[in-house]
């Protein structure tokens, strides 16, 4: 049922037999972003700098969103006392890993994407109030939007050649309060980044076929 | 404010004295996945094949979900008489290009998700009984899950060398009554699928900026 880390490269690049050679995007690419990248559980102690990080918001800002309404937030955890304050929400499986990372970005949903219209969504003036009058449906929007980010995100770090351990094992309660007081912005998924470590991911699980997923009507 | 569409490959593949330089990802996967990829809103005739699809989800299938929970479902919208009934249920600025697109596809959310950990998570044997024990934890999951497998397929279908036109305009529970009667699967998107016709696109609009949407704690 799980697949041996000893064939797991020829096993998920088997580029010329399988769907691979009927991409336009090179195989390189498709290990680098999809087959080959796997998610890290330990780092080594080389930085992720700024610079990177610009780089990646770079790639990834210019994915879809709805009406181009760009909810995500990133918060960088750079400090010691912030990266302790967010150790202390993830669940116990994820703060050692947490505590450990290169650098930890916190990535929520702004609620308040609404007020960025005039810059992002210039042509239609009355796009602001619209969300304005209505909380529920802007919440929908901003979590699906920002969620779709957050993958862009994931897929951009793995771009940089660097590693992603994504992780929504924390007390979402607990993590907005201590870093998103104003009640605007959630948080939707917390991520670490740097080069992966030694021994940094265990076997690669199964994914569903086409036809447990894909139904025509 | 916007960007001139006789401009717009200079500004958004200003490579060499931009950030594209510093990822591993090549230029033309960038400018294939992100910076010139664009959400289509017509399409030339040429249809979008079951290879094609097989090929994109083959693709998309290996990025990252919450324990492996995989829970993004795709239909695709084949039969005239599944397209009647997709069209009237999207909003009225999307019903046109619904009707008009190679091929539909309707994103959703599995919430029975955990009935498959059999395969997808097989080393923890009570994955299963601690999601069907909670519905809410279970519908948070499912949702922001297939909401990240949904932008994995949009980034699919373009490095397929397609168009995606994702569209969040629609009746939700029209349409998941239409096509989801057991109640199990939630729509997240609409993605219209194929190569870009006549005057695909609108100029392309801002992104917010670094320090918009960065910030260092």
């Amino acid at each position: 049922m799980t697949i041996s880390v000893q064939n797991r490269s020829a096993d998920v690049t088997d580029f010329e037999t399988e769907f691979g050679t009927q991409l336009e995007l090179s195989q390189h690419a498709q290990d680098l972003l999809f087959r080959q990248a796997r998610t890290a559980n330990t780092f080594t102690d080389e930085p992720v700098t700024d610079e990177q990080v610009k780089a990646i918001y770079d790639l990834a800002k210019w994915a879809p969103t709805s009406m181009n309404n760009q909810p995500l937030r990133v918060v960088l955890v750079r400090s010691e006392a912030a990266r302790d304050r967010l150790v202390q929400t993830m669940s116990d499986g994820n703060k050692k890993k947490t505590a450990a990372a290169p650098l930890v970005a916190i990535l929520a949903a702004d609620h308040s994407f609404h007020e960025n219209f005039h810059k992002t969504f210039p042509h239609f003036p009355g796009a602001r109030d619209m969300f304005a009058a209505n909380d529920a449906i802007r919440a929908q929007s901003a979590d699906l939007n920002a969620t779709l980010q957050v993958a862009y995100f994931i897929l951009a770090v793995r771009a940089a050649g660097l590693a992603a351990g994504p992780m929504t094992g924390y007390d979402a309660s607990a993590l907005n309060g201590a870093f998103f007081a104003d009640g605007t912005r959630k948080v939707l998924a917390v991520v670490n980044i740097g080069k992966p470590g030694h021994d940094a991911w265990a076997e690669r699980l199964p994914r569903l076929d086409f036809d447990e997923v894909v139904t025509t009507v």
